[in-house]
């Protein structure tokens, strides 16, 4: 099979690996390609030259999306794409062009550390691979459906609005939250000096690269958005548990509170 | 040197394994004590048969305190702790037992893990370890700094008070934000499944007996009440860049403010 990737940056330099390490004819496209051994992947130097692949997946970052997908206007294979939403991504597919086969996908895997020389092969072994069903095509979810189970992801299939409401709980939310908690710890330097697991741990996404922050929470604000304003509720009762006069059974019970 | 410890949890297990290690005789006294191979330990089945002991680690959570603490009204020794809060134990040493050597202490090493079964001699390697000066003896600072330092950490000397303010910042603030965003990605079902490193590691402390969260967080009220209203104005404003008409601009704007 012949896939064609946009992009070979950290998920799409390791998607690359994977397919090319399975046997797959890879070839790719990206604006500065990485002075590094491609381990077989044969760069292209236009965007045409991927047309003729029976399967494209585009993984640049969502703003660059109106720029590429013009391209595929005519595409007759399976584009996919694996952009952290989905929604914009079936918009945008629907505005540049409206007849291709297009599933959208997103794999449940990462690092804080981004491009090529990250890529990994192994990166989306037994994780999860969203692909997104609105085009109601079974067979062209099947198809989507064999390409990311061939490199080891366990293929979850659903609509991009439920992918883009659950996505925004457990990863935009996080990165939020992270950036915030970043702020606070870096306010006061004796507190850095003392910062340990804790600290590392809940702030380890906000050291992302802040464009890819960005693109996904701004990309994805209309799920994000309650979810910030039910945490900004959820800390208000916990301020209020601990002004209580018996803040620890208050606080106690704040924790044990699962009724959200 | 003999070494008394009182509480053979994680954290004074690790560090009675850590002073065993060292060539010191330890003696510890616990309610129910592991049935674990106690590596030199000896318990003691009172706790008065500490007291001759040169230096004495409470090793209890905070709520436990105010029945060990009479027990050493008259000790002559080397009193110190390892409770994550500062303020609340000198107030309750000046209660209880006003008259000892008493020097506040605080590993900045943890894992979500409890109990003498996760003990770890070498948990305190290259930590921070604060020592509060707040009783103004700088030859008990120094035998308390001594202590310490043989086992690995890194001492930090500082007052009560501001070791509060900074453990709000790094310690309990992550616990209270980790919490939150644990109930929210909970409530979806398939968000839980496509949860990948952000979650894991932004709900990672969740997971941290809650008694013990609670002990700090309630313990440390005062300091960590303004934070989280800090966090709440933090959220309110990421949530205004993302309702903006050009939100990628705003929320950049958002990551990068550093005026907090």
């Amino acid at each position: 099979m012949q896939i064609g990737i946009v992009g070979l940056g950290l998920v799409g330099g390791s998607a690359a690996l994977a397919w090319a390490d399975e046997g797959h004819l890879v070839k790719a496209f990206d604006l500065a390609p990485a002075e590094a051994d491609l381990h077989g992947i044969e760069l292209v130097d236009d965007l045409e030259e991927l047309l003729d692949c029976d399967a494209c997946v585009l993984a640049v970052p969502l703003p660059s999306l109106p720029t590429v997908l013009p391209t595929f206007a005519t595409y007759t294979g399976l584009l996919t794409d694996v952009t952290s939403v989905k929604q914009p991504v079936v918009d945008l597919v629907a505005e540049h062009c409206p007849q291709v086969r297009f599933v959208g996908g997103h794999p449940m895997a990462g690092k804080e550390t981004a491009g090529f020389s990250a890529a990994d092969k192994t990166l989306f072994r037994e994780r999860p691979w969203v692909l997104t069903s609105d085009n109601d095509s079974i067979s062209d979810v099947e198809s989507a459906s064999e390409l990311v189970s061939s490199i080891g992801a366990r293929v979850l299939v659903t609509s991009a609005r439920r992918h883009d409401q659950a996505v925004a709980r457990v990863s935009h939310l996080p990165h939020v939250l992270a950036v915030a908690l970043k702020r606070a710890g870096e306010a006061d330097s004796f507190a850095m000096e003392i910062a340990a697991g804790s600290f590392r741990d809940g702030t380890r996404v906000a050291s992302s690269p802040i464009e890819l922050i960005t693109a996904m929470c701004a990309g994805n604000s209309a799920a994000l958005v309650p979810l910030i304003e039910e945490a900004i509720e959820d800390l208000q009762r916990a301020r209020s548990a601990l002004q209580e006069s018996t803040p620890e059974s208050a606080f106690t019970e704040w924790i044990n509170d699962s009724r959200l």
